[in-house]
């Protein structure tokens, strides 16, 4: 920026047609404070006063022309978010290598609900494998009357749905034990997106190999070095599965499952197979490593619980959230993401007082099944000490539990299917840290 | 990949449990042709048949772990979608500088209705700026009782929303002429892009700096070396305009006018002003360079009409469209876009014989006001000469028109608001081209 002077005139084009804009000083634009605003939310807006940094007639950026079209064929975000990124969780140690590892989406950086793919979080079980499509196969087999390999040309033949969904790690939010009070919303939530997905329904993949009778659970198998594998029940395979092979438009992205992954709206993050290779029907689950030694559920008598698939009702205020900080007193606006497994999302409340009163949030339309749901309440921050929190509740009638509810049903040494009520300290300062 | 052998045995994986998974050769797998699938759609489909191009057991991307977790904090398209990028029109001279031009989206490749970010269509009229956010101010000023002055801070310290909108450059589809072959619906439709866009409604802007009575006219000026300018209306500026600071999730990018845009749903794409730096309030039009020597819409009669804001009802079939090809006879599924900037589309439909009879396609849901809407419909391609199209009405009754249709009230030299159906022509070898 070229050097400001507190009383220059404010911003106007070069080729401004109106002189008019050249008058105003500083004094005459911030004389007045906000008075008649029409809405009640809007006239307790405490707006930052500029003081002494008005900006120069014409910002530097303006008096040459900038980057020619296309610079970027595949364009990229500006050098100044270059802190918006998937990161690893904060205070964890750092692994020897990240091949079974996983990154997190920044939530607290994001807005609306849909996750650009860039920022889709990873979970992979041996690293990301590069496919070429031209040589990936699908094969179907078991308990079928016709059993077919298809290609990717095949599988987009297919008649294609698109559908907006959420995908959650089971291993999502681990506050099962004390809180960290430095972990950010990214820690604590980001195993956790969401996308527009394209693909053919399983069901009409189904169809064409011919379903046995017998036939009542699903393997599913990943072309990963890992050959991750789960079992899924035959009624949602006949459900609303997607055999997905774009998000948000283009194609997959290689960390998640180029060209080819499973899609089952609602379910634990890893059954949504990715790279998907093999499809076999069987009379019974598979028992595979990854629900036995894992990806089960705990319960409090010490018995794990294998096939959990449906993400509960669970939501996590994004601003303010842990790391962030609230500058001064006024008005904010509280906003999150809230979801279900189950299907759509009825209703948000949030608390500022650590749960002694509780208000309905707005919710962003459409509300879509399983899918991210934003949600949004204003807050007239007096400066004070204060305790944020949201509670969702889902169409079933499923109300977002507690901790302390939550620990009734499960051992507390439990690590998946966290989805307790996120609470956010803020400080009088207006610093914002993890509750828990 | 490893050589493959016509009767190897089918993919398995290193530590699949099921042995039988061995058992299929070659001859297992595809004697059988599709019997008693269930859709008649599908029973129809014609797979292609592996024929000599078994794959191998095990793939080489799984005999080695993959690519390590969080490689790219940030991610990219896998390295087989290279193709998949914006470009310049086909056919047009290079231009000496990109400063004032544009960029298209690849709508032939992508799926659903979300463009991804990087894939978004660019239009500038002096490149693109690199903003400081940190620096960049909005000013609203003229007939209003307060003029003010926000930061990027103030802004996001209001209410937001988010919208999923499309945005179309008013140049988009030079179909005014004779067609030409070799065009794409990248080349004749890609100035059309479509995102969640999050921001704060103008409105409540406006509400803050306190509307004048006699303010009929908006000025929005951008912060480029063209400081872009248009006029809008009050009545579009005080209904569903957004100040939109984030697109998809993630802040703007910096060709969609980081850090801030007007977003007028419906609007030519070029009044969606980028890198929005101020508002003026007045009683008229300011008769801007851009809305007198560009931007106006040429009647027969030779006079240029003013301010068309809202683009009219339009489709296009991006599968099958110009450059693609169809391999083989058989089942297809016809898949295409349509929106309109008079709110939601209310029917598509198809032809696969010039015009000569149509079918309605189905509409994914949900369907969303001003908002690309992906359609769909099966065809059994016959292996003859077709010629397909798609036709569009919106929820106001407007019917989508020939190009006859259009240019009996349009002039033949015009550029701007061609909206006439699109046709593609499909050769008997099954080469997809632009019919216009």
């Amino acid at each position: 920026m070229s050097p400001r002077t507190p009383e220059s005139t404010v911003p106007t084009a070069p080729e401004s047609q109106d002189a008019d804009a050249r008058r105003f000083t500083r004094r005459s634009l911030f004389g007045a404070s906000a008075g008649a605003a029409a809405a009640a939310i809007v006239s307790r807006t405490a707006l930052a006063q500029e003081g002494d940094n008005l900006p120069p007639s014409i910002p530097e950026w303006q008096l040459e022309p900038g980057e020619e079209t296309l610079s970027h064929p595949y364009g990229r975000p500006s050098k100044f978010e270059a802190n918006v990124v998937r990161n690893y969780r904060h205070g964890l140690p750092e692994p020897l290598t990240r091949l079974s590892s996983f990154s997190l989406t920044p939530l607290q950086n994001l807005h609306g609900i849909v996750t650009p793919n860039g920022l889709h979080y990873e979970r992979h079980h041996a690293g990301v494998p590069t496919i070429d499509p031209s040589e990936h196969r699908l094969m179907v087999h078991g308990l079928v009357e016709r059993p077919l390999i298809f290609s990717m040309e095949d599988l987009t033949r297919f008649p294609s749905v698109s559908r907006i969904h959420f995908l959650e790690c089971s291993g999502n939010t681990q506050n099962w034990g004390a809180p960290k009070a430095e972990l950010t919303a990214q820690d604590t939530h980001g195993l956790l997106s969401c996308c527009e997905w394209t693909g053919v329904l399983l069901s009409t993949v189904l169809a064409e190999a011919g379903v046995k009778p017998e036939a009542k659970w699903m393997l599913a198998e990943g072309a990963d070095a890992a050959a991750m594998t789960r079992s899924i029940p035959i009624e949602k395979a006949l459900d609303d599965a997607l055999l997905a092979y774009a998000q948000n438009g283009e194609r997959l992205r290689p960390e998640q499952g180029y060209p080819l992954r499973l899609l089952l709206p609602g379910y634990e993050g890893n059954t949504n197979v990715k790279w998907l290779r093999r499809l076999k029907l069987g009379p019974e689950p598979f028992q595979t490593r990854e629900e036995t030694s894992k990806y089960t559920m705990l319960m409090p008598d010490g018995v794990a619980r294998q096939f959990n698939f449906v993400m509960e009702a669970k939501s996590v205020i994004t601003f303010p959230s842990g790391g962030q900080r609230l500058e001064a007193p006024g008005f904010y606006e509280i906003s999150g993401l809230a979801w279900t497994g189950a299907g759509k999302v009825a209703r948000v409340e949030v608390t500022t007082d650590g749960g002694a009163s509780w208000r309905d949030a707005a919710l962003q339309e459409p509300i879509m099944s399983k899918c991210l749901t934003r949600f949004r309440a204003p807050w007239d921050w007096g400066g004070g000490p204060a305790r944020v929190a949201s509670r969702a509740t889902d169409e079933t009638g499923y109300v977002q539990p507690t901790r302390e509810t939550l620990l009734k049903v499960r051992d507390a040494r439990s690590y998946y299917h966290y989805n307790g009520i996120q609470n956010w300290g803020v400080a009088a300062g207006g610093a914002v840290t993890n509750a828990g």
